[in-house]
C-alpha cells in the first residue's frame, strides 16, 4: 500500500457511490456534508436512479464520470459493495471510503466478505478507508466525508478513532468548548488502511502551518484504538513521531486482557496490558487509562505547549483548592516551584498581608480581576515557573469574567503554559467560555488540569531523555546459535513443548549464561559424591518436560547439609515422583545441583507478545516475586542502556544496589544476562517463552538455577 | 457546651448586630438572606445609627431588645467584637454567628483575641459559630444566616465546610445541577463549636422525613475539613453516625503532611496521612481524595441509594465506553454483573442481532430512547443487578432528550441505584438537565459515575460487616503494668529517651512477647558458653540507647556459626563502637543473642498520632520492608477481630499464611503479640512509641528479635 494517501485525504474531486435525495439517507448525508464544508474540488454523484442531486449533475455509474476522481465514497449496501468496489478499480480510482457495514464485525459471513474486499484492494491498489466507518474530515483542505455531525472550526489536533460514538462525543464537545482541528479519520475495521498507514502518512508530511497564534505549535494526534494492528510497526513510527508531535492514545480493554492473560501462569505475570503500557512508553506515546483523560489532554496539547520541566505554580483565589492542588501536583509526578526573593517581594508588594506569597499564591477570597492578574504576571516572570495553573472559585466579589479576559492577554505573552480551573457551576462557566476564546484549557476542577499538565510534561520529559541517549555500538556478546538451534530441533522432533532441565540448562549456558552444576542421579550414593566435590548445601529435585511448577508441588528441596539430610531428600522426592501422573512421571529424574548461597533472587523471561513480539521481563524472584509485584518490561530489541534502565526502575533494584551499607551486587553481569537472554529470543523464533527464576545475583556474578523454556 | 445547637441551627428569633442599610456591608447582606429566606421568626436589627432598616424596627443595643433572641449574628469589626460578645452574655443569648476575621488566622495578635473570645464564651456558655466563617443556612425551617448566595433548593444534603471558597463553588454547582441541601454550615476557626459539636447535634437529632421521593432515603454529610479539632472524639461520633448514615469527606494536605513526616524513621513508615486514612475507614467514612470526588459522590449519595451490592450492569448505545467501563468497574473493586439466562433471552427478544446480549449491554449507535428503556429495564429486572450505569453518546439518530426522561421514570420504579453519563458537550448536557430533573445523578465521563457508585459501595460493605461483628468478650490477656512503669519510671529518672536493648526487651516480655535469649557480654569466652548452650547460629550486636538503627551502621552481625566467627564478629563490633560519637559509645554494648531460624520476619509497633492517638503498625519486616512498602494501620483500642483484619489486609499475609504449599506460620500468636503490644501503650503514656522489628514468626511462635520503646 502506497504511504501517499494525499489522494485520500486531500482530494481534488470526489465521486459519492450511492448519492441520495432522500436527507436521512447515508448517501444524502455526506453529499450534503462534502458541499457544506467548502470543498473547492469536483463532485460526481453516482446513482442510477438520479439526474441531479442537490445542483450536481447525478451519473449513472461510476464509469460515466467524465475524470477519474482522487476519492470515490460507498454509500451503498454491503451484497454491492464489491461488485462496485470492482468498477472503481476499473476506473482507475486509487482511494475509497466505505462507510457500509456488515463486514468483519457481524461474524464469519462477513468475515469472507471482508476477504474479498481486501482481494479487489490488492488487485487494483486501492487504498480502502473503512469498512464500517464513519468516514474521516480535513478541515485544512477543507473537506468533510462523513455521515456524522463534524465541527468546522479549524485547529490542529489530529484524531484516528476506531469508534463513531467517541467521534460523536468528541464533536459535541468539540462544538462546546471551541476546540478545533486539523484533520479526523475514523478507520473502522481497518481492512486495508490501519493506524500505522496514517501515522506513516502524517509522518512524511510536511508539517503545516500552525495558523492560530493562540494554539500550541504542535499538531497533536489522538488515538482512540479498540485494536492495534501491528504493534511492532506502531511502535517504530509512534516512537518517530513522537520525538517532534506528541500522541495521546486510550485503549480500552484493560481488564479483559488482564482476565485473558490468567490462563498460563507467565501471561499472568506479563499480561498484555503491561505490555501494550511498556510499548506506548517505549514509543513516547501518552496513555490515557481513561475518557475524561483523553478529552482532557487533547484540548491541553492543543491549546498549551508542554511545560519545560516539572515546576508548576498555583495562583488561587481560595486556600483549600491550593493546598489540595499542592497534594495533586505531587501525586502526579509534577513539583511545586520555588520562588525567588525577587518574586516574593514582587507579590508581597501588592498581595495584602494575609495573602500567600510563597507557591501555592493564595491571593484571597477577595480578589479581584487585577489581583488575579498581577500575582499570575509575576510569576510567570520567575524563571524556576514551568507552568501556572490558576484556580478561581465564585466567590461574593470575584469578576469572573474578568479575570478570565486578563488571564487570556497574561498567557499569550508568556511561554509557559498556563492552565485553568474555575470550580462552579454557571457561573464558573461564564469564565470558562471566555478562557475557551482565548483558547486557554480550563477543568472543571483543578485535579484535572493537573493531570492533563503531568501528562504533556511526560511527553517531554521523554523527548529530553530521548535525545540525550546515545548511540549504543553493535553488541559484542556473541551466543552459540548453532548448539541452541540443534536443542531446539532434538527436542521438537521428540514432540516435546517444553524442553526438560537439562536442556534448558545447555540453551542457558550456549548464551554464555552460567548455570551451578548440576548432575542427574541415577543412584543416590552419585550425589554424596558430588556434593562434597562441590560442597555442602546441595539442592535436590525433580526435573520433567512436563512439570513446569515443581517448587508448588515439594519437587525442590534447598539446604541439603548432610549425606543423611541428602538421603531423606532422595526419598522423599522418590515419592512425589510416584504420586504424578502417568506422562509426567515418565520423563521425571532427579537432579542433584550446587546451591549458590548469599545471592538475591531474581527473575528474568522473555515471552512472545502477538502484538508487539519479544518481551523481556525482570524482577524479583523467588517467593517476594508474587508479593512484590516486581514486574518490569521492555521490548525487543533491548542494549545496555535499557537493560540498566529495566533494572532500576524494577522494586528490587534497591536491594541489588547496594542496601543499608550492604555491597552493590554484579549489576554488570545482570545487565549482560538480560541482553543475552534477549539475544536467544531474537535469534530462535521456536522459543515462545524462555525465563530463567530464579537468577541468583552474587558480588562475584549470577548464576542461572532454574531455567524454563516453552517451545512454539 | 451544650449538645442542643437547636437554638443555633433552628432559631425562632434573631439578633443581627451591625445590621446595616448599605447593600454591600455584610450586616445588610446577612439581613436580606434571612428576610429572603422564608424565616418565620422574629428578626432584630441592631445598629446604634438606625431606627428602621429593610422594614423592620432596629434596635440601638442589644439590651433593648425587648426579648431574648435564640440567636445572635455578629458582623461588625473585630476590634468591638469581644465587647459585643459580653453584652450577648449579658443579655442571656446563648447562641452566636460570628461572620468577623481577624483572628487566630492572622497570627499571635489574633490568636490573643481568640483566647478572649473563648474565655467569654465559657463564661456565659455561649455555642459560637466561627469567628471568621460564612455562617449557615437551614433549608428546612428555612433560615439563611450567610452573607454569601446561598441555593434555597431543599434536599436532603447536609454539609459541613471550613472553607467559604469551597462553599461558593458548590453552591454554583448545586444551582446548576439542582442539588438541594437540608443544612450547610461553614465552621470558620472553629473557636467554640467544632464539627464534632454540629455531628454530634445532628447524631441526636431525630432524622428529618425525606420530603421528595425522588432522593435517596438517607441525609448524606458532606465534610470539607481543613483539620480536625479532636480525632479520636470524631472517629467515635462518626463510626455512630455511619451506621445510618453516610459522611463523605474531603481534608486537604496529603503531600505536606508526608513532608513533615518525613522528619523521623518511623514517622516516615506510619506518616499522618496514612493515619487519618485508617481513622476515615474505621469510621466508616468516605474518603473522597479529590475536590470532583467530593462533588461526585455528593450528588450520588443525596440522589441514589447505596447499592446493595457490587455487581453492575452497564446499558450503553456505544461499545467503545461501555468496554472502557468495564475497565473502570473491576478498578474499582465493582464487579461485573452476571445475567441469568431468562434476561438474556429477554434481552434478544427486543435488541438487534449485533447487540451484546451479556454485560455491558451494547444497544448499538442507533439506539432510541425506546431501546435504552426496554434494556434498562431488562436488566433492572434481573436480581443479580445491584447497580446500573447508563452510557449515552450522541450519534445521529440519539433521542437524547426523550432517553433521559425514560430513564428517569424506570429508575423511581427500581430499588436499584441507577447512574447516568452522557457524554459530549451541548448535546449531552439537554439530557443532564432531564436527568437532574429526576434527581438521576449525571457525570461527565462513565469513570466518574463508577467511581462515585465504588464510594457508595465501600460505605455499604462497611455497614453490612459492621453490622455483622460479634462483640468481642473483654479481653483476657494480662500483661505485667507495674514492672513496666518501674522500668520506664527508671528510665526517665536517667534522663534516658530511649530505652537500652535489655530494658526494651525487658517491657517487651513483661507484656507476655517472648524474645530470644540474650545475654550482654563483657568479654568473649561469655559469648561461646552462651553460644554452645542456646546453640548455634547466634547473632552478636550493639546495644545503646542512643542508638536507633544499628543495623544501618553494621551494628548487627547474625548467621555466627562458630567460636572462631565469633571471635571475628566481637573484634568487628568492637571497631565500631570505637568510631561512634561519644554519647553514644558511653552507653553501648555488645550483645548475644539466640538466632531464631526459619521464621518470617515482621514489625510490630504503635506510634502515637497527635491527633488519632496511638495507632498500631503491622507489615513486612527485615529488608524487605522498605521495598515492599506494607505499612498496615489500627487505631486502638483493638482485639483479636480487628488484629486479624489487620494482618489478613497485609502484602506479607500471602507469606505467612502457607505460600505455595508451606505450613501456615502461627498467626494466632502474632494477633495475640499486636494485642499485648497495643496493650503497653494503652496502659503506657509514657511510651510515644514501642517497635518490635524484626519479630519473627515461625511455625511454632513468634519471636521478639529486636525492640525499641521511645519514651514520650
Amino acid at each position: 500500500m502506497s504511504t501517499n494517501l494525499s489522494g485520500l485525504f486531500s482530494p481534488q474531486s470526489v465521486a459519492i457511490i450511492g448519492a441520495s435525495k432522500f436527507p436521512e439517507k447515508v448517501g444524502a448525508i455526506v453529499l450534503k456534508n462534502i458541499q457544506d464544508s467548502g470543498f473547492k474540488g469536483e463532485i460526481y454523484p453516482v446513482n442510477p436512479k438520479e439526474t441531479e442531486i442537490n445542483g450536481l449533475k447525478c451519473f449513472p455509474n461510476i464509469n460515466s464520470i467524465p475524470d477519474v476522481p482522487d476519492l470515490a465514497v460507498i454509500a451503498v449496501p454491503a451484497n454491492i459493495t464489491l461488485e462496485l468496489l470492482t468498477e472503481i478499480g476499473n476506473k482507475g480510482i486509487k482511494n475509497a471510503v466505505i462507510f457500509t457495514a456488515g463486514f468483519k464485525e457481524i461474524g464469519p459471513e462477513g468475515e469472507t466478505l471482508q476477504k474479498h474486499l481486501e482481494e479487489i484492494a490488492t488487485k487494483f491498489k486501492i487504498n480502502i478507508l473503512g469498512p464500517n466507518c464513519l468516514g474521516f474530515a480535513n478541515n485544512d483542505l477543507p473537506i468533510n466525508v462523513t455521515f456524522g455531525q463534524v465541527i468546522k472550526e479549524k485547529g490542529n489536533l489530529r484524531i484516528i478513532s476506531q469508534s463513531g460514538a467517541i467521534a460523536a462525543s468528541l464533536f459535541d464537545w468539540c462544538q462546546t468548548t471551541k476546540l478545533g482541528y486539523s484533520e479526523f479519520v475514523t478507520v473502522g475495521n481497518k481492512a486495508v488502511i490501519t493506524e500505522n498507514d496514517i501515522l506513516r502518512y502524517w509522518a512524511t508530511q510536511s508539517e503545516p502551518k500552525i495558523l492560530d497564534s493562540r494554539l500550541s505549535k504542535v499538531f497533536p494526534i489522538g488515538l482512540y484504538l479498540e485494536s492495534i494492528a501491528d504493534g511492532q510497526e506502531f511502535v517504530k513510527i509512534a516512537k518517530e513521531i513522537s520525538k517532534t508531535t506528541p500522541i495521546f492514545a486510550l485503549k480500552p480493554g484493560k481488564s479483559k486482557a488482564a482476565v485473558a492473560a490468567m490462563h498460563s501462569h507467565t501471561g499472568a505475570i506479563a499480561g498484555e496490558d503491561n505490555v501494550l503500557d511498556v510499548a506506548f512508553k517505549q514509543a513516547g506515546i501518552i496513555r490515557c487509562h481513561q475518557l475524561s483523560e483523553f478529552f482532557d489532554v487533547a484540548r491541553a496539547l492543543a491549546w498549551e505547549n508542554a511545560p519545560k520541566g516539572p515546576r508548576v505554580v498555583v495562583v488561587s483565589n481560595a486556600g483549600g483548592p491550593a493546598v489540595l492542588s499542592t497534594d495533586s501536583i505531587s501525586e502526579a509526578g509534577l513539583e511545586m516551584a520555588q520562588f525567588n526573593e525577587e518574586t516574593q517581594k514582587k507579590l508581597s508588594g501588592f498581595l495584602p498581608r494575609m495573602a500567600s506569597f510563597l507557591n501555592p499564591v493564595d491571593i484571597l477570597g477577595d480578589a479581584l480581576a487585577d489581583r488575579f492578574g498581577q500575582a499570575l504576571e509575576a510569576v510567570l516572570q520567575e524563571p524556576s515557573v514551568d507552568a501556572a495553573i490558576v484556580i478561581l472559585t465564585p466567590q461574593l466579589m470575584t469578576q469572573i469574567e474578568k479575570t478570565a479576559d486578563i488571564i487570556g492577554k497574561l498567557s499569550a505573552r508568556y511561554s509557559q503554559p498556563v492552565l485553568c480551573s474555575f470550580i462552579g457551576g454557571s457561573l464558573a462557566s461564564i469564565g470558562e467560555k471566555k478562557l475557551n476564546e482565548y483558547k486557554i484549557p480550563s477543568f472543571a476542577f483543578p485535579e484535572m488540569a493537573i493531570n492533563a499538565l503531568s501528562l504533556m510534561w511526560q511527553w517531554q520529559n521523554w523527548r529530553n531523555l530521548e535525545n540525550k541517549k546515545v548511540v549504543q555500538s553493535e553488541n559484542i556478546l556473541k551466543i552459540d546459535i548453532e548448539n541452541i538451534q540443534s536443542i531446539l530441533s532434538s527436542a521438537k522432533n521428540y514432540g516435546q513443548k517444553n524442553l526438560d532441565n537439562f536442556s534448558a540448562n545447555e540453551v542457558i549456558n550456549s548464551a554464555g549464561i552460567s548455570t551451578p552444576l548440576t548432575l542427574s542421579l541415577s543412584e543416590i550414593s552419585q550425589g554424596v559424591l558430588f556434593a562434597e566435590t562441590v560442597g555442602w548445601p546441595v539442592v535436590l529435585k525433580i526435573s520433567s518436560p512436563e512439570l513446569l511448577h515443581k517448587a508448588d508441588i515439594g519437587g525442590v528441596i534447598v539446604n541439603i547439609k548432610s549425606a543423611e539430610e541428602l538421603n531423606q531428600a532422595w526419598n522423599k522426592l522418590l515419592k512425589q515422583i510416584m504420586s504424578l501422573d502417568e506422562k509426567t512421571k515418565k520423563g521425571a529424574k532427579i537432579q542433584i545441583q550446587q546451591q549458590i548461597v548469599g545471592g538475591v533472587e531474581v527473575i528474568v523471561g522473555v515471552k512472545r507478545d502477538p502484538n508487539f513480539g519479544p518481551v523481556v521481563l525482570f524482577g524479583a524472584g523467588g517467593k517476594f516475586a508474587e508479593i512484590l509485584g516486581d514486574r518490569n518490561l521492555h521490548l525487543l530489541p533491548l542494549g545496555e542502556v535499557e537493560a540498566k534502565e529495566l533494572v532500576e526502575n524494577s522494586k528490587i533494584f534497591k536491594l541489588l544496589n547496594g542496601f543499608r551499607g550492604d555491597k552493590p551486587y554484579d549489576l554488570h553481569k545482570l545487565y549482560e544476562t538480560i541482553i543475552r537472554l534477549g539475544k536467544i529470543a531474537e535469534t530462535s523464533p521456536d522459543i515462545a517463552e524462555i525465563e530463567i527464576n530464579p537468577l541468583i545475583i552474587t558480588h562475584e556474578g549470577v548464576s542461572a538455577v532454574d531455567s524454563k523454556v516453552v517451545l512454539a
